[in-house]
């Protein structure tokens, strides 16, 4: 019998892209969802594209509602409602996958960048959702922090030169380039089509919260005290982001020897896949899953390294990642419905 | 032991596609496919987002080549090169889903629209693989016609209106707009990035070859004499085509009454899906998916009706209805493989 | 000495394009401007790329407040705003260019369309401000109603054949298809970014409101009962309509006489622009400029003709005939400060 | 009476951005235009959007058919054309404005990055063209080497802190994003819209030809050795290019007060609009413009700054600064004839 699952937030573009990929899984079914906007209707009402797959009455954001029989809940909530639910959500014994920022940082971290956290007593139950470097924690966790979309293309990028004492952890540069779904389904006129369409801007320059959120997670990995300067822009596409990070190299190495390095650090891991010498990755070759490839190159001269690291901001940046560690945790191996190639084009 | 297949044109955009759908299909794998321009390289050089699914060399266009396990062929040819390797693969007992025009037609209609036949003696034996209306004739066919990507949004649009008489079968018109992967992956200043953005234009009004083909099978289908008058136009977007159809009705009805019909008319076929009264199917509802949804509105006006038929020009405009077809070849559920939801957004 | 122009409602996409317009115009320049969700701001604040030309305060919308010295008020207001202003600017005797839907149609059309109209004495003294069609009404008009956008690329494209009696006037089609701006700047879960892009959709089948200025107007000007089933699509695209038009002929005819016929009734108008046989214009072709650019194509199999209308929805379709039309009111050469080319790409 | 102008390369977007500016321009008009692929065509047939305006006969490339009274010749041609071309012209006694890359560097440098150069004796007399540094010496000069788009972008954003020495000039990062018509119209799968549209690459990383040319003219303007690692990036529009830029601040300084630097050093060039802080400029705010727009950010934690440059890269990026550079060349105010505002959206 399959396990079930419920979503928190099922109308919006990370909450949509779950269903559709619960849909494929072969072991897990969506039981429950809600969307406070669009309470009573049908989830395919909302989101056409179900038509004929899920009937699902979408239901009021009430962790009563939710029947016993669920397995592993999704959280996928404006930022500030997620820790409320989740503490509730933990509290009745539930594992919980929270897609939302409020587990991701140490508190000391997020009342820097955030403010008062609202029930700091649960930040240290949570794990970090990067698949890749955390498989045994996320196995065991009940509340697993599902990483944010830019952080998780910029630590795949940095987590092996980090690991290995390669780069100067205090001199990194990571530009990203993002689709529009990366800021949600909500309405501002900063998303409205014409707005974004033909033209390409950074926002929150030096300021964005998933800034610490890079630096914690890969300082905690690799014992040492990394700091970035994160840069995001908004690129007129619906799904994808590029990661163009900058390194320092310690020493001379050559962007053969720092590919081999990759493909052994992630040879156990299928969804990352590092593209050979002289290519550079598209956001377009992982289009709709759950992959992560990544480029490398050394640039003799001045010393410094270039990985390119693209993503699917709604997959391998949120829901697929959810997946993967629904998997870990629910006992299933960690690619079980997610091996589908990318849509291209 | 899963089915063998063959791709003859694996590089293109309907090709590549026929490898992502195949790699999803548990019971049939590629195992043989052709790139004349690529020969000799892997074919996730040349489609990036197939690394590490599918090292497969590609051969030249040479059916000597073709392992003789192999079940299926599928020919994904530019157009005239289809005709003499599919009279080839045929005399040698293969079965083969032609995705080509060379035998979609009759041949007086071939001779006026395209000239000589290069082999008319098999246009008689190759069956029409519109799948929900001769499923039995392509379960039992050695060489299917895979229908065009227009003729299919405009054909499954109008089969239930002129198979039950309530339009006029001289006076439809069908306005239709084609994303840019519907051309082709060749080099032409027509599909130059900055030539097709940011733009809509019509092309071949009245003369695109895709006319005699929507009037002779629907003309077959339901024993009539249809004429259409069919203008396609190029928009700015990767994937899907929406087929606006106009029709005069025969007499007064209604639209829900019209909506009762198509769904009757198609309710044992998974994968068209007739959307509600006042509600119209965006071709981003079955992105990367074999669906045609379809929605219907009667104009009391002036006594005509208006059918949105929408689709994707790569799945069931080409290579998912290619693999419907062959489903019902090997004896599968004609949707085997196939009911992932589409990519939304 | 420049003469002197207010916008009401700045702010939105119409009235932004009127700004770009008039900064261009030598004889006109723009004193007042009003948006009442950005009272007190500069306009370059709430449009970044008039950075260095306008440093304008925005005003609340109040007609007491527009500076006696203004020669010309444009209005573009939402729906249903538009009336009551425009009344009293007219008893304050200025001249005005409405371009809301307010005074497009007669009373009676209005109210089946829309309601009760909130000024119905006024409806008699506006002028139709397709400059086109109607030059002498509008160089002495004191308010002109500035015409919709797809019945802009609708009447223009129809008029020729309708005046001259060439086709059915109660068989006609228009399948419009219209990029984003056409919908304005206001904030709708339809025009995000994500929704838009990479599908396209009709909307309003049978139901939007701008058949009837197509149909009354053509009726007028032709002298006959015109009627038209309108479709309206929207396409991923920022600026731009592209309207097809089908038609029944009366009697056979060539491409070629008809294209003769359009360049003869558009012989002295510099705005429109017939293009030659086989071609069919792109809206890229008229991307920010004032052109609306006709092809035209007689189909011999079934008597009928295809029309292809492009224009910018923004500027032909909204703020440049606009001012095509103030410069007629004011006395100058109606394509004054109009006549720099599209940009492309 | 008008001066003459020549266009040597015609039809790429380059000449023809040249043509839609200098249609504009008010003391200059086009008489002899090249395009070697369509001679004996009229301009307006492969440049639709010019229908009306122009109906010159390309001509084959040959420097002695362009007639006496041409008063600036520009080459857009294709890299390695220019060189003997020009060569011919300036023996001529012509005045040159070459948009391709033959002249921009020193002798030296472009046989490191390109090889051997055809005409090395020419390459001291070339004035390279960024107007805002070199206003004098582009005035007096026979032959103006045009930047390249991306150097344009980058030389600007940097220029005023090199100058007055506020940073590392050793450790600059600039990471470019381009739309596609940056990479010409020639056909390559590449440009392709269905290769290009819904994603983002990087290429030529570290590789890159235009890291010389930024380096060597902003070592030249500022006394310095300046380095730099750069970028480029394709992303999915048709104009604009982004430079983010990277540098290492020597001493702490404020946002402010490094913007008010930026207004000073570009006090008096109407085409460097440096933006409010905390407000970072969009390709979208000078598209179809000759603007550029730089917004500033000083990055407290870690004592770096980030410099956001946008231009039109066919604008400011090519043709733009071309007239830009020929107005000062014709003795004529530079900004005659560029001074319409951006095209938004």
């Amino acid at each position: 019998m399959k396990k079930k699952a419920a979503i928190l937030g099922a109308s919006g573009y990370t909450g949509s892209d779950l269903i559709r990929l619960l849909l494929i899984h072969p072991e897990v079914e969506v039981i429950h969802a809600t969307a406070e906007k669009h309470v009573g209707k049908s989830i395919s009402d909302v989101l056409p594209y179900l038509r004929g797959f899920l009937d699902l009455e979408l239901k009021p954001l009430d962790v009563e509602l939710i029947p016993d029989e669920v397995d592993i809940v999704f959280t996928a909530l404006p930022h500030g409602k997620s820790a409320g639910v989740v503490k509730e959500l933990v509290g009745k014994g539930k594992r919980v996958i929270d897609l939302g920022a409020d587990f991701r940082l140490s508190h000391q971290t997020y009342r820097e960048w955030y403010g008062d956290h609202p029930c700091p007593e649960l930040i240290s139950r949570a794990v970090y959702g990067i698949t890749e470097l955390f498989r045994t924690e996320i196995s065991e966790a009940q509340l697993v922090a599902n990483p944010g979309c830019y952080p998780t293309s910029a630590i795949l990028g940095l987590a092996p030169l980090l690991k290995y004492g390669f780069i100067e952890e205090r001199q990194i540069i990571v530009d990203s380039k993002s689709g529009v779904s990366g800021a949600g389904r909500s309405l501002e006129l900063a998303y409205h089509f014409c707005e974004v369409n033909e033209g390409v801007r950074a926002y929150k320059v030096g300021e964005h919260r998933h800034t610490p959120e890079i630096e914690e997670v890969l300082s905690r990995y690799c014992g040492l005290s990394v700091r970035v300067s994160f840069t995001p822009h908004l690129i007129p596409m619906d799904r994808g982001i590029l990661s163009t990070i900058y390194v320092k190299l310690k020493e001379v190495v050559s962007s053969a020897e720092l590919i081999a390095l990759y493909r052994e650090f992630y040879a156990d891991s299928f969804f990352i896949r590092i593209v050979p010498e002289s290519v550079y990755p598209s956001t377009a070759d992982v289009r709709g899953s759950n992959f992560c490839d990544i480029g490398v190159k050394v640039n003799k001269r001045d010393g410094t390294a270039v990985i390119i690291s693209v993503i699917d901001n709604l997959v391998k940046g949120a829901s697929g990642q959810a997946i993967q560690n629904m998997n870990l945790m629910l006992g299933f191996d960690e690619s079980l419905g997610l091996t589908m190639p990318p849509v291209f084009p």
